[in-house]
């Protein structure tokens, strides 16, 4: 196994796109997406996985290229799919994280269904599906496998998933030091056991 | 199986992405970008494969949130990884897409060592990887394992891949009118016969 460097000199060029970010009160002021981004380096250094964060979409409108093709007017989009793929034990992984300030509950408003029609088909094609969901407030991440996200949107009873639920059916995942967030050992015991 | 409607009514979002684009003669002008979006597209759809264009990364600089969120300064940056990745058949893929102008051979400097790198660690971790080469003045398009790309990378004696191993080694890519590229067809034949 490699050694994994004290990672000093690494940069880590996704911070530089992310614009707005809430700081999570967790890890050291790490928001949940830095967390994941460094736990992905960290996986990607000792050859543990291959997974990325897939670019914030933007759309472009105008480009200045007597300026070096300097983007002068452009949008935000929205993921159409899902934050994070990858490979991980020659399995394909594929998730969305998603943090909130509430304490009792997940709100379903915080997914789109072109991110629920996504996971259902990384299901169907025998791909590993999942969220981490954070609860900003209790400091606690957690894995919940993306089929007991898709029944309570399918059953459309609840506009949220209670928090007893995602204590009860999904893993939490520990915080550390290196990785920030050891998401993968969660994905170890949820999905390999 | 879902018949694929004619698509007259989809949009292709990644078009507004895309700033600059060399046409390409093959294909009723459809760039090689173009082709196999649209090919991903109808996979998806017919329900044969999950694969998805990594958005492009960009930089940005500045916001004004005055103009709700506008971006007015921000600049391309260059994909770190793969331009494609996804689920088919169970299996983790992962590709990169390059067009070149010349008819003899597939420059090298067309790829860079990030991309490298990366198309090393899908392989060690046992998804399929490889490379979709399109000889422009040749309306031809080639797939190609990464394996072979890597093998040339390595030995580090030529610039560049010549056409004829390109054609030997490779399986060329049919057109058609749905999808544009059909390079699935040719995963199948390489990866899974």
């Amino acid at each position: 196994m490699i050694k994994y460097p004290n990672g000093i000199n690494k940069t880590y060029t996704e911070k530089k796109r992310i614009v707005v970010k809430r700081k999570s009160a967790a890890n050291r002021g790490m928001s949940l997406e830095d967390s994941i981004n460094k736990a992905c380096e960290y996986y990607k250094d000792i050859d543990k996985a291959i997974i990325t964060k897939r670019p914030t979409p933007i759309n472009v409108v105008k480009v200045d290229y007597s300026r070096g093709a300097l983007i002068t007017q452009a949008y935000f989009e929205k993921q159409s799919t899902t934050d994070y793929n990858g490979i991980y034990r020659g399995k394909y992984l594929d998730f969305e994280a998603k943090s909130t300030y509430l304490k009792t509950s997940f709100p379903l408003a915080n997914i789109t269904p072109h991110q629920i029609e996504h996971l259902k088909a990384v299901i169907r094609h025998g791909g590993i599906a999942f969220f981490i969901i954070e609860f900003e407030g209790r400091l606690e991440a957690y894995l919940l496998d993306a089929a007991i996200v898709l029944d309570f949107w399918d059953k459309g009873e609840r506009k949220s998933i209670p928090y007893s639920t995602i204590k009860e059916k999904g893993l939490l995942i520990e915080r550390k030091y290196q990785p920030p967030l050891d998401y993968l050992k969660a994905v170890d015991e949820y999905y390999f056991k």
